[in-house]
């Protein structure tokens, strides 16, 4: 008979049984439900306002909360916060030794590091609006962490609510943070544009509805650079032409048609 | 006994049965296997090629043809050809008091007044790729007539494969025309730069999907400008320095993530 006698090294035991949320904003609000509905308590949602911290901690059954030195003592802190407001809390924050996370794309974890050595970040990829529903099992969510066993709990954690989760660096996150606002940002003030345009000549801008929904959908199964379509990318001249002339009296978007239309020029003239 | 004389002013009876088909591009290949569904006979497709003319005619049960002067007589002729042909081809077209029709938003339909009066346009207001079926029941048409017998004719045609059928006169097709150039091939670019960029950081441009379909889902109920999110909007200067920062070494997609912040930033100040 064998005895086999192992040393094992025990691992620390943290958890996310207790959560505080600080912020109830769209990112906030879209966070805290899926986590509300995995069945972790959240006790408290802190907002500068009641009035806009009533809202969501009724929904999540948790106390609202104005002042960052009221926060209970739980297993962890989630900061889903302008970005510019983070430091400020955190300064402002009455314990140490939890765990904090940050869900922004552009602030370094390190950020906590003078409150606690267990900090991370929980990113989700997707542009939320309070008025719409997202499915969060879609979301894909770039975690980072001070150290593996936190690494480890927050992947089990999160992957409870989202098919797409990974571990991407600061310098990575921020990278794709960038690529997030060309990608929705910018598209969407592509479709703003064409909307104020399209008012300003009395046509509705609903005309526009499938072919917007097409060009996202082209990419779902290509790369935009093989789907590129327009007169740009035809250099016919003749059009743009055309087109500038229809701008004339709107010369911010004179501009913004001649460079993006030199640009998709140059980019594919290389390619 | 009543017997009521009623003078009827006889309509001219005008048809679409047989059609031939100028050029074998996406558009004509969308728009030709939609009327061929719909029973349109088409006798021939025209291309420069015999090359690109072979697969559509095969798939239509026409004849290609690379030489305009060898077109049949037909009922109509609807040019889907890149807009600069337009006029050559028209100049060697063999007849006329044919019915003659094209498909771009930037042409005016007088360009076929020499040949014939029956004239018109059939502008699809969608982006087509060969290698994607669109389902063309839900791309508006934009339809012109140079009078009312064909106009008539051209509505209840395109009602046979579409849904969505309006008529736009020259200035209000050209600038729904510039619209989509925004919407449609500018938002491409957009998502294209975010390729470009993550692939230049060895990160995956998939990553982004889930946020660029929810993007452009968002705007089939809302308006673009009701829905703006990320840096710009929220006048976040620190962040926008970041981004700037982190494209240095590509002065052209920072030239363009300056000009179109600015401009969010004062679309939405005004507003």
């Amino acid at each position: 008979m064998f005895y086999l006698l192992v040393s094992l090294k025990p691992t620390r035991s943290i958890m996310i049984n207790k959560l505080v949320l600080i912020g109830a904003g769209n990112v906030a609000t879209h966070i805290g439900q899926a986590l509300y509905n995995q069945g972790v308590d959240i006790v408290q949602v802190y907002s500068r306002s009641l009035r806009s911290a009533k809202p969501l901690s009724k929904q999540l059954k948790a106390e609202p909360i104005t002042d960052i030195s009221q926060v209970q003592q739980v297993d962890a802190y989630l900061f889903a916060v302008k970005d510019d407001v983070i430091p400020e809390l955190i300064a402002a924050f009455p314990f140490s030794g939890r765990i904090m996370l940050h869900t922004a794309g552009s602030v370094d974890m390190e950020v906590f590091s003078a409150k606690t050595s267990d900090y991370g970040v929980v990113y989700p990829l997707q542009t939320f609006s309070k008025q719409r529903s997202v499915d969060i099992s879609e979301v894909p969510f770039c975690l980072e962490a001070s150290n593996s066993d936190l690494a480890k709990l927050l992947e089990v954690w999160l992957r409870k609510i989202s098919s797409s989760v990974q571990f991407l660096n600061k310098e990575q996150r921020a990278s794709v943070h960038l690529a997030a606002v060309f990608a929705c940002n910018f598209s969407n003030y592509m479709y703003t544009v064409a909307e104020d345009f399209l008012r300003h000549r009395q046509l509705n801008f609903s005309l526009l509805r499938p072919l917007i929904s097409e060009t996202a959908r082209k990419v779902t199964h290509h790369l935009p650079s093989q789907v590129q379509t327009g007169p740009a990318i035809r250099a016919d001249e003749k059009i743009m032409a055309k087109h500038l002339q229809l701008l004339t009296n709107a010369p911010e978007w004179q501009n913004l048609y001649r460079f993006v239309s030199d640009s998709i020029e140059k980019r594919h003239k290389k390619s």
